[in-house]
């Protein structure tokens, strides 16, 4: 039987040279590699309580839909600056050339809520720590952090391992 | 108790003047408003087959995350050009003020296949007929275009039913 690894495509040289961009839209459209990766996210989290799940934009919002929707909890976007309607709190973090700024509402969560934050990919790890500190500066905290890839070369994880966190990855690529 | 248009929030002036913007991330963040926005989403084509949910970046992912989870199907993304990593086909479509360019990649459905298609908000309908002819483009079939919120003064679901389409939306809002 195939694993969650073996749905999702490789295409070099995606957004520039040199990149080998891991694909997961060909995961995501088979019935049974989307059933497979949103169980599997939640195996960890079995028998744990989460009150909320925050997804990062963009296929952080597929995953998230999906596993809120699958624990009845309320879903949470953290998207890109200009994108949310109402009153927010904004956080910056470096890119490879430049900074981003991703935000919150400043009313989505409460204090003590506990969070299962989601994306597809963890890489260096900029914009899973901006959402933490996002998610923490509200006063919620941060029950999980779950992706479908991890690519530890950089070093993504260590770094959210660093600041306490509990990383779920369901697999793993060398190298970019 | 509370319908799902009573979690929908109303800020005036966003993006611009003018627009009474209907905020769907506190029916999204609320468990209960949540799980029955994607329950009632759902009502109408229980019974009906269904190969995939396509969503509509970006709040489309979020619904279509949820509901394809919820059927065991995959889940398909259109998104605004030049996001997805592999071959497309593209699809231009009319703003208020210019044009914009949404893109499927071009395997991501079969001839025959039945689709659901997903987003938050039924306005002037451009975006979701860009959507459909990129979903019959690739020989599937839209079986369903399921929406939170209908906007029908600005005449997108009388363009759809236009098309032979079958819209289903939860609530309903005069005006913009």
């Amino acid at each position: 039987m195939k694993t969650v690894q073996d749905y999702i495509r490789t295409i070099p040289d995606f957004p520039h040279e040199g990149i080998m961009f891991r694909d997961v839209t060909t995961l995501f459209a088979d019935p049974r590699g989307f059933r497979m990766a949103i169980d599997q996210l939640l195996h960890p989290y079995a028998g744990q309580p989460i009150d909320r799940v925050v997804g990062l934009e963009a296929r952080g919002f597929i995953l998230g839909g999906a596993i809120a929707h699958q624990l009845s909890v309320g879903f949470v976007p953290i998207r890109k600056k200009g994108k949310l309607p109402a009153k927010t709190i904004e956080q910056a973090y470096t890119l490879e050339y430049g900074e981003a700024v991703v935000e919150i509402h400043d009313d989505a969560l409460q204090p003590g809520e506990r969070v299962l934050m989601v994306d597809d990919l963890l890489a260096t790890g900029g914009t899973a720590e901006a959402g933490i500190k996002l998610i923490e500066r509200l006063g919620a905290v941060v029950t999980g952090c779950a992706f479908i890839i991890d690519l530890p070369e950089l070093g993504g994880r260590a770094k959210l391992e660093e600041l306490g966190m509990d990383v779920h990855a369901l697999c793993a690529y060398d190298g970019h």
